[in-house]
């Protein structure tokens, strides 16, 4: 086991109704609030006229119409702009990781005195950031209960992402019933994106006992429930516990004391999504299985074959490799069987710049240290496998 | 999922020769600071002469010779002096969980004007405490990452768990390394003491595949290392997960979204050692399986099947009252296994005052609303059964 240092100090309310509690929550932290949010899925659930009604006693000022994979520009710029103009108190988030992340990157930037991308990029480190509480409407991301967000700026086809421990949410509300209305698509994309979270950490050097049986039990609840919300989206059993295990996805919890493995899946897609826009779960789904193969060899099997006892059932007393391929088998089955499109070319996206996608994520991604190494032939490879 | 209210902001510092950080980390809180630590393991192992060195520039005050099951007279009021006399900064519990349990109740007496046990016995909720800071030399009761702790008071036999927020340690040290001369004794209880803190957590109404999946997970990594730090008392790995493992005992992360189950095995137990002052974790043992062959019914027996099957491997194909009654011998014998005296006469205890601690529990724990409700009838006879 490998020394870790962790601290997630984020509350959690969690539950139906939970909401009743934010203005007390509120009231700890001034009368100025950001409200973000997106699209304006919030409106059509209600959730916008609940939040203006609870805090009816406070100074609301809005930035509406943060896209997913949020964009520097305008969002975060936007974001940071009207924190100064209006000395804000508090960032309040509604909606999913998309709206968070950027709130993380706007609550750090709001305390900087230079341009926000300095803190993004890493060239700066931030010293303070102003307190974010959320309140989340899709179970994907899990950046409810880290420190960390994605940004993604056009220009230059980046898609960065950024962690500070200023930025771990004060409080988070997770109410499973704001997700009943989210779509079979984003149901299944925020799937994907949370299985893939612990695959990132289940897939390296080390093996225990206790991080790998709760991995393979977040792997588990994450397969069947999505199975379940499908076939009833008001499944509120099944929705409150996808939520909680993708609320645990990036804080580090599901694998304390395992090495590093540079997260390769999470680094190739960030590629496409900033190239292509493309839906970050589904890249991630597409992706994954073609990564699996690429990297099985005698030194990873023994991990696919306990991946895939563990996870599927698969028969334990089957030759190693053949345990293993059938595994990543299952994996794109699963994927497919939740509809998800698991072609690039059905996403949009052809042979034409995987050349330069593959040089972006080799001289950014630096998955040269990932737990099997990728370099930009063998990351090329993966996307053309993916087509 | 029942809804629920979690925040553990405990910093976790994990891993071989940590210790280098202390400085740094107490240079948060000022210069006076309570050493608390029990009878002088930690000179033994080199630790105490190490922190003496680590914080030559700080005020040190000693408070030594903490017991198991700490006592209120004279550890906690002879604490709670000495903060007071010498304007305490913070506490640093170096020991187990009696001495951290101990310094928890010191810290917020300290800054208490009144008798500190109306804050034990709940008579008045504590404004505030001293932060506490600890290192940790034995894996067991998970005080590290979680408010709580248990205070013996000897001339009413009460023994007291007491939680409160301000109660969590800003920091936790844990290094393995520690744990390499704990006796077989205490390593064996120790195990007993966090499975039951995951039994207490997994016997219980509801089941989910995440929660479910941590704990079983978190029992068999329990039973196989410390069958492996029995065999050889230096193994990092073994002792690493063990720590690790029962760090999240009692803080709720086990179980988040369950439904409360009244803790029942701890509130028998409390009562045996404040009447014999036993191994806490010995009590536990010897009890636990007294009281899962109490509580197996038509209600209860589909968890007691998937706790054989999952843990122990038990042949899920046979009937289910086979199934539970194995898996009762099977906690029964693992235990046994490890050398924890299996009867409560092995510890010193008879029938003279079977029935004076039933009736103390029945009015003290609340066990009328445990899972499976318990009344002064069945806790004399889960007594009586463990004779």
């Amino acid at each position: 086991m490998q020394n870790f240092d962790y601290q997630t100090p984020t509350r959690l309310i969690f539950g139906k109704d939970v909401i009743g509690q934010l203005p007390e929550v509120m009231s700890s932290y001034g009368k100025k609030i950001l409200l973000t949010y997106g699209a304006g899925s919030i409106k059509k659930i209600g959730l916008y006229d609940k939040v203006k009604e609870l805090l009816a006693d406070y100074d609301i000022y809005e930035l509406s119409d943060i896209m997913p994979n949020p964009k520097y520009d305008p969002s975060v710029l936007d974001g940071v702009r009207m924190c100064k103009e209006n000395d804000i108190d508090v960032i309040l988030a509604v909606g999913g990781g998309s709206v968070l992340d950027c709130s993380k990157a706007i609550a750090a930037g709001a305390l900087y005195d230079g341009d926000p991308w300095d803190l993004i990029s890493y060239k700066v480190q931030a010293k303070a950031a102003l307190p974010i509480v959320d309140i989340i409407t899709l179970a994907a991301t899990g950046s409810e209960y880290d420190s960390g967000g994605v940004i993604s700026r056009t220009e230059t086809n980046d898609k960065i992402g950024y962690m500070d421990p200023h930025l771990y949410p004060e409080v988070s509300f997770l109410d499973p019933t704001y997700t009943f209305t989210v779509s079979k698509k984003q149901t299944a994309a925020g799937c994907a994106d949370a299985m893939n979270h612990i695959m990132e950490q289940y897939f390296c050097e080390d093996s225990s006992i206790l991080n790998d049986g709760f991995m393979e039990a977040g792997l588990k609840s994450l397969m069947i429930n999505t199975v379940k919300c499908l076939e009833n989206p008001e499944d509120y059993n099944a929705r409150a516990e996808m939520m909680l295990t993708c609320t645990y996805g990036c804080n580090g919890i599901y694998a304390l004391g395992n090495s590093e493995t540079g997260w390769p899946c999470h680094g190739m897609e960030h590629a496409l999504s900033a190239y292509y826009d493309i839906t970050h779960g589904e890249g991630l789904a597409i992706i994954t299985p073609r990564w699996m193969k690429h990297i099985l060899s005698e030194r990873t099997v023994d991990r696919f074959v306990k991946y895939g006892v563990n996870v599927f059932g698969i028969d334990s007393t089957l030759d190693r490799f053949e345990i293993a391929e059938k595994a990543i088998d299952e994996t794109y089955k699963f994927f497919e069987s939740i509809n998800i499109p698991m072609h690039l070319r059905d996403v949009g996206i052809d042979e034409s710049r995987i050349d330069e996608m593959a040089h972006h994520v080799a001289l950014n991604e630096g998955l040269e240290e990932a737990w099997v190494p990728l370099f930009e032939k063998d990351i090329a490879e993966i996307f053309r496998a993916s087509l």
